[in-house]
């Protein structure tokens, strides 16, 4: 096995204007992309983000990280007895997963029972990490445990694909896993006009078209949007991220308005998986884009991903909305296709 | 704008023997990541495939790529005549695509009707690029010629999310985007028992009840694999493919059965887009590892990506074996994470 | 087993005036059901059509009945080849499929194949019959045959889930299974002031803040509507038809458009599986009521249940109009709730 | 409007053995549909429950009712600020909730944030009834007493979807709606020898490739079964029900084990919508049914409907084990076939 590295070109975008609950700030982003014209993409929707009077609206909403650890039951009234005895002692579940890590904290957990299989799916704080290895040497305690105590249940899994990590499911935007950023904009009408050549109603048409019922006809779940993986892709690449979890991440929705010629924009995204510390992030391109990002400086354990996942939901915000606009406009598209197909060898 | 770049670690892994209709060779591959147990555990499974008389059969199903556009009819009659219409001239609109590039060649159409709206998704083969760029080059041409020629419908969205790119959805598996690939292997009882310490049947009952029915009860679509999404990002990382991608790509499905006490295990990938051609992949170190792949030899159009997506789905096999074998066996999953975390700043 | 029947109430709605390219007519629908508000409900929607220039527009987009088949390959390679194999020798299928029934004929097939599982969905038309039983049989004398002309194949099933019937899936409206029928109303401002008590832009909003946005939300699988299945159930019962086939038949989408005031509202079911003939509708009540509803007089094979088709899913538009627009009003459904509340048993 | 009524032939089914935490009885259970088929299925099931020695042990996982409002914010932050405060005074809110109903009992609610959409969804427990009017009376309640205290909060729809009523999603099983309840049945291999000709291997990989593998690649959503659907249906309308809500009702998940040669097998409903009072339920059949079932000498308020769906759980269980055995063996299937068609009309 010879070592070498695959080189992902990366560009500053912004400043992006941000307010809200965890971020008031003008601030840069990285994205390390292969695809170029993202870049431009990203931009405009970075220099709209100065034109609006709030900037980009961003409100966390909520953040947990979780397992699911899978167990073989007798059979189901064994599965049943097992998660209400488990649901009377949670204080001592949390002990146990304590032990683990001074950073995880049980903070809840729920139930699936499919004939004598037992799904307990445990939800973490993680402090600044994403929490992949935390939560799993949490449940892997939390699983010991349960075998010792719980009569009649035999391990299945570590992991039994109700997490959901990295899969095309629902459980994560219905239960929680990552943070739940909530991003908003709301642009005069002219402003739409002179930055994106298009108006309110376009876009809000388009959204109901492509993103809601488009990608309800392909059998979508839980996913109304453009290119929320895009953008996701070439921030985590950037950060150091583990960027596998843009499968869930890209799980979001689009939502727009035409409020008598203004525009309402927001992105919701809620299964943001990012940390701050851990693996690629502490050192190299990443710890400096992480500093250069402001996300080494939270004084509480959690600030700094916090700050991270709010500046990712902008940025999305940033590419999505100019995407939309873009592909209202067919004139637009067919123009900037041909130039970009023209500087490539595929013609 | 101040450009860098993102450095993902790269290794090789194997050699993986394969055979099938596509790719009968042993090959080493390049994973990008910066989770390094991945590098391990998929060498784990390429050893296996050197220890199966047949290697891993990989079996290249189909190949397609697609773009869907939008158009709003002026109602859902225009619409339906406007279908019969284009299905009725069907050479006429390949004979506009042929005229937008000398790759792209339009194979068929299917059409969505919700209400007004009107879906025309294209399916076109590329050659050796993935693709997006030609077939939304081709759609603009379609899309001009069709609102010249077609009564009652006008410009909706170039993109209509029916294509489906990068979101979670099940329209690609069911009417092909990018390459199908199935890939399988035969391994003997004591080859299961001395390299994964396991039996056919542990894997066959996690399979069952983690990728089948744990993601089913998640709310998965389409998906039924632990970690695809983990292989494919690596892998498209290190040959410079549009790695978000991996949002459909990972949409796939494990299948194991125990043969008396031998292991059948398959992987199939319906939906890799991978291209050896276009951006990223003409120059510096993904172009190094497309032509160390075996990648630029290919002797007619797409040989070179139909390589390279066989490629891709036996990496998948190899990793997800691997992982699934080890979480068949709890002491073996505790000691890994428990060494792993030890190196870590997490805890 | 003593026998006895359960009475669901039946009340005749209309008449919906209807028009497009199966009906053009005047027609009064029955509606059996145990919940007695939605005779009102429809009865406004209907009331509604027949204030349009157009009444409801009805367009039959497509129609086919499917079965799939489960076969269990000796591997992918020879799953592929017997794909290949069965699409050059489709005459052959053809004419199998003909010696079943004078009815059924095959008109094209899909595969699937996952690891060494081939699935084969074959496509029907099946006259004036809904057709569960006639594909059922077509596909018992095509197993026959695959099974005696194609080596390294054995039996998995005659039904293997990706028909898909009574599942709540997205094959079906993707590739088709039933009727596919669009309906759609215009109606002027002042209609839905003074009928509907509401406006265009209050419905539109509506429903994409319930319909497409609130059912993503819940990982909701190709459905946008209030509540199609209310109004399919108590069609299909009242006509003698398979009910649970409500499960996929109420799979569809509501979408709406504020046209300067006027509104535009359609509703789209890919997945109507009714008949005029076999089991329950050759006699007693059901036959009475096809009869009535002018299902008897078709000229050619298949006329009868095109049209019921047509009277189903113009029957689905007047209840989920009345609803979407009740709902727009806070004051108007507490007070039908209150009214409602005080007559049952519940309070 | 001119009354009549669907007449839908009925049988009773048994007697099927229960043991469990709800009903430990032997009972007939009545089937009203129009496929005849159904009864002799069921009641081969039936004929197997006599002969385990547990009968079929049924598991009341859980019970909940639900109704989901929309709510229009000025923004995402006012609608987060929104769930905070009515998180914290849910006190006052189960009081409201009381006021509108004796029996409805607010137990909870979860919340989804979409842009400047809110969704409340809450949770009630009621009684013996279904619970659909009463948690639309109590959501009607709780509705003004929100748009009253919370600032910045606009009504959007007494229904938002996100409840689910009778549409295909996830939510339903992940965060319950209706009864929860699994039922199993252990089988010796005898048994399943001479009763239904096949095997607990056959059994058990017919439902891995058909219920599970079929339907995942159809798109399904938390579907897993063979029929499911057809037995509610026909359990439903013979006792009453509002039976649109097969829809979700279907939703569930069949897991057969082979254990060395004896069978076991399992149904989990995690949405079964029932009720013993209320419309039909008070009178007529419905009521003779109900009475005959034992469901109207419950003490406690919900003793009747947890026994209701309980029965309709071991029912499914009846229908859904005897025609996947049929499924394993084609010669069985062929012939049945044939003699069926034989009788109708449709050939």
């Amino acid at each position: 096995m010879n070592e070498t590295a695959a080189i992902v070109p990366m560009r500053w975008i912004g400043p992006i204007r941000i307010t809200g609950n965890t971020v008031n700030d003008e601030v840069s982003v990285p994205l390390a992309t292969f695809e170029s014209p993202l870049w431009p993409s990203a931009q405009r929707g970075a220099r709209l983000s100065t034109a609006a009077e709030r900037g980009i609206v961003a409100t966390l909403v909520d953040e947990r990280m979780t397992r699911s650890i899978l167990l073989r039951a007798d059979d189901a009234p064994t599965a049943h007895r097992a998660v209400r005895q488990l649901t009377a002692e949670f204080d001592r579940l949390q002990a146990v997963a304590a032990e683990s890590s001074r950073y995880a904290r049980l903070i809840g957990f729920t139930r699936q029972i499919a004939g004598n299989l037992l799904f307990l799916r445990f939800e973490f704080v993680t402090g600044d990490a994403a929490g992949h290895n935390m939560v799993t040497l949490a449940s892997d305690h939390l699983m010991e445990h349960i075998l010792k105590t719980i009569p009649g249940v035999r391990y299945g899994s570590i992991s039994g694909n109700y997490c959901t990590d990295k899969k095309a499911t629902a459980v994560n935007g219905i239960l929680g896993r990552g943070k739940n950023v909530v991003t908003e904009i709301l642009l005069p009408a002219d402003t739409v006009a002179s930055t994106l050549h298009t108006t309110a109603a376009a876009i809000a048409d388009l959204n109901v078209g492509k993103n809601l019922i488009g990608t309800l006809l392909a059998g979508g779940i839980r996913s109304a949007n453009a290119h929320y993986a895009n953008l996701l892709l070439a921030f985590y690449l950037a950060t150091g991220q583990d960027a596998a979890n843009i499968v869930e991440g890209s799980q979001g929705v689009t939502h727009a308005e035409d409020r008598d010629g203004d525009l309402y924009f927001s992105c919701t995204l809620p299964n943001l998986i990012v940390g701050t510390t851990g693996n690629a992030k502490n050192q190299g391109f990443a710890a400096d884009a992480l500093a250069r990002l402001g996300c080494r400086e939270g004084r509480a354990p959690g600030d700094n991903a916090r700050r991270l996942a709010v500046l990712a939901a902008a940025t999305v915000l940033c590419g999505e909305l100019s995407l939309l606009a873009a592909q209202t406009n067919p004139g637009e598209l067919m123009h900037a296709h041909l130039k970009y197909e023209r500087s490539t060898a595929t013609k």
